[in-house]
């Protein structure tokens, strides 16, 4: 029988373990809070808890679920409790520095990324089914060992993820894209929202926002330290993609102020017809 | 009894029809196409209709449901059929064109903007209590009769709306901002996502793209006439949202350049507390 061990029991940690035990695996979990592990043990997360890593000697495939700055410096302090086959992987939203700083530390690490979440952190959010329909990325490098792709890949499929396996440049080029752009597209639409000098005006826009604001503001107006690790650790990608999204802001603010309503609808219906590739 | 005219039995004025017969008003609706009178008598949007203006010769208040590029014209082929204290207003989303062009060729109109709607267009996409709860905006000028003003108010409250008064130019000003511009901001997201030249990488964002994409590309990927249209109607207010935006995008990306992360936690913190104040 196959065990886990967690490190960082918060709402990915957290709902692994419970998703895994509900499938019978012996799950051990790594907080660095008491009050965590106590909650973990009591909402079924882990079979035991604790804070000394020294807990997951005996863990087969390893989840470190630590914020992205804490994982190579977690998997360091893991190093001494290890067998030399134990399978260590992350859930971090950024892969390149992540994996080329663990396999390096580590030869059965094996980068990963389940794309799974909600509004709220902290083991208390934590819940049953967070992975279903989720795409749960694997980013193997050369050196990778193929057992230790294909165990994480087996355990992302009982947990009901969609799995893609790609390189981490790969993977850090796409959510550049599809996650950390919308974040400052967002963002940016709050900030310049609110600089509205005529007061009345800014009144009547927070008055009269409905769900177009609501929906385009969302992610912008999410965690600030997440947007700004995204800023951090996928700096070169995200730059490229807000480079790219300034060229073609640009070309609309010129279509529309030549007044070429031919080409400002060829873009608005080019973008109807393409949106619906991204949500298949 | 108050007698209601509909011009334009869409998704707007056949919701309108609906709950205002539902709420006692004699309703005769116009529509230039035959299937449309019948379907709108089926539903029950209106007491009789049919093709001819001459239909609304006793109503009271006249609502104008067209696209925006016929609401003075179909004012103007009305202004026959109208007595002298006949009250008319608009359903139309930018109001200064409309109220400078149909406050001169009726003096009884208020031009108003009841801020509801669905993905949906048509006769068939009417429905009960679309209004309620959305804001209905009216937009009066110096030369406006208080009764007006006063009777559409009324209405929109009786259903269920919450009235708002302001004057055109603020009006636009403010749904450029929380309306017009999110749809260029989004529609720029898809139009850049799609750049990618990288074959595997753009399959993977295809793939991977969820909820954030999804919310944060919804309108950019609306209808490509609605988009064009608030451009055309409201091009300067939202030509001076969209270099305000460019500003603050600019800003942005300089600071993720810079690598100057304190700064953008700054925006992207105020971000987060700024929306709740347009989602109250």
């Amino acid at each position: 029988m196959t065990t886990i061990g967690i490190v960082g029991l918060g709402l990915i940690g957290g709902s692994l373990g419970l998703d895994l035990r509900s499938r019978g695996f012996q799950v051990y979990g790594v907080s660095r809070q008491e009050r965590t592990c106590r909650i973990a043990v009591e909402k079924g997360i882990a079979d035991e808890a604790g804070l000394s890593l020294e807990l997951l000697a005996l863990a087969d495939i390893i989840f470190i679920c630590t914020p992205i700055a804490a994982i190579a410096p977690t998997l360091k302090q893991l190093i001494p409790y290890l067998s030399p086959e134990t399978i260590v992987t992350d859930v971090g939203s950024v892969k390149t520095p992540i994996v080329q700083e663990c396999s390096q530390l580590w030869d059965y690490f094996i980068g990963s990324h389940p794309m799974a979440g909600t509004a709220e952190q902290g083991v208390e959010a934590a819940q049953k089914d967070l992975f279903v329909n989720a795409a749960y990325v694997l980013t193997p490098i050369e050196t990778t060992p193929t057992i230790a792709t294909q165990k994480v890949e087996e355990i992302a499929q009982l947990l009901g993820s969609k799995t893609y396996t790609c390189s981490p440049e790969q993977h850090d080029r796409a959510v550049a894209w599809i996650s950390h752009l919308p974040v400052m597209v967002s963002a940016a639409l709050i900030d310049a929202c609110t600089s509205e000098t005529d007061a009345r005006v800014l009144e009547l826009a927070q008055q009269l926002a409905s769900s177009g604001f609501r929906d385009t503001s969302r992610v912008g107006g999410g965690n600030p330290e997440l947007g700004v690790m995204m800023a951090q650790y996928n700096q070169e990608n995200l730059l490229r993609s807000l480079s790219q999204y300034r060229e073609r802001l640009d070309r609309l603010i010129e279509y529309i102020d030549r007044e070429d309503w031919d080409k400002l609808n060829n873009v608005l219906e080019s973008a109807s017809r393409s949106r619906s590739d991204f949500l298949s």
